[in-house]
């Protein structure tokens, strides 16, 4: 890709493109589920709490902290007058288990960061919260390898060019690698910037988009595993 | 104060700095407890809430939804065996009303703001939600002054170093202005930074300081109100 040559800056996305995120967030909607199996079959219940999420998401944002109200506000929906104490309590010891799950690296981040380190400024630019984002990079021992992070209350077209702002470059000299096609790819082509796009097996709902496989642009690499990018980036 | 001379950033501390926030924690907190005046008195409740929120700032950080989860956390503490839909209902309502808040600005914050607009670099350096704050600067309608928001997980010393390192200034070209002697005063003089200390008349526990009256430093000017700053920083 040519359009590469003018790299400069690399921003990763963190939660399912460093390491594994949402597989947790379908175990704790599971469990949730479970914690509520008197009053509602999980599909309906799931239906309440996606909901109840997307109602919310303008309000709390994105992260592990809203998503934990959302439960709760879900567990009060779906009561008639009153709440076994231990309901809330269950849901309150769901999300604090996931603020304080280990971190596991996607296949070949290491390798992929230790080859790229020194040659880019390697940067995290993630939605979520800033606490939770600091601790799970802490967590994965890859801290090193990075600037900084950088928190994006959305990441739509006017977020990253705001951070190519505070970046002080072109969009040219910007490559995004997510896993999201609508947050971390679409946005980052519109400005004019670079994007390699990385599946993971799980997504959720929200961060769906349709015209995923059909979008062609020469500045788009599309790889299956993250450690492909060095196919393409010159490390020297 | 000669130390002003080389100033470049000057970075505001949000709640309480430039506009009201703590009243609206203490106002919540007294709601919070009619919620459960049936249950306990207030002065007892608060202390169990407040407590609930320093075991919990580790793993919330700061910010008004770990300060509904803790009420939740309270209220599931002090009840029996069930609790009322509507306590917990009322509860997140109250979060609620804190996020929607309108923005009251403090006096003089706007003539500050211009005056120092262009001369320096303005940025907003804050603990708290990213969402959350970016949605009071948007509502408070100063957020052309400010080049950027920089949420910091935590005001100490170690952040203010990588702040500095992200302005890529030292610390003798930043001065931080806010009303936490703890979070906002002590680590910037630490580091050689300079500030200006302009305290609110509610302060939130866990922000108070000893020695906040005895510090003596040639980097520190202490105000009464925001725009007595324009009698030290030359804005030509």
């Amino acid at each position: 890709m040519t359009a590469l040559r003018d790299l400069k800056v690399i921003g990763f996305d963190a939660d399912d493109t460093l390491w594994s995120n949402e597989p947790f967030f379908v175990e704790t909607e599971k469990k949730f589920c479970a914690l509520l199996k008197n009053h509602f079959i999980e599909k309906e219940l799931k239906e309440v709490l996606y909901k109840m999420e997307l109602e919310n998401l303008e309000l709390y944002g994105y992260g592990v902290k809203g998503f934990m109200l959302s439960m709760i506000e879900t567990a009060v929906k779906v009561s008639k007058t009153e709440i076994p104490k231990e309901l809330i309590a269950g849901i309150i010891n769901l999300g604090k288990e996931m603020l304080e799950k280990p971190i596991e690296l996607l296949n070949g981040i290491e390798n992929v960061l230790n080859t790229l380190n020194g040659k880019y400024r390697l940067i995290i630019a993630t939605r979520g919260d800033l606490l939770d984002q600091e601790r799970k990079l802490r967590k994965s021992g890859i801290s090193r390898y990075f600037h900084h992070i950088e928190i994006m209350s959305d990441k739509k077209e006017k977020n990253y060019l705001a951070l190519l702002e505070r970046l002080n470059i072109e969009p040219k000299h910007f490559l995004m690698i997510g896993n999201s096609f609508k947050s971390d790819i679409l946005p980052v082509l519109n400005i004019g910037g670079l994007a390699a796009y990385v599946p993971f097996h799980v997504i959720w709902e929200h961060d769906r988009v349709a015209n995923e496989s059909s979008e062609s642009n020469e500045r788009l690499l599309r790889i299956k595993e993250i450690s492909e990018i060095l196919n393409y980036i010159d490390p020297n």
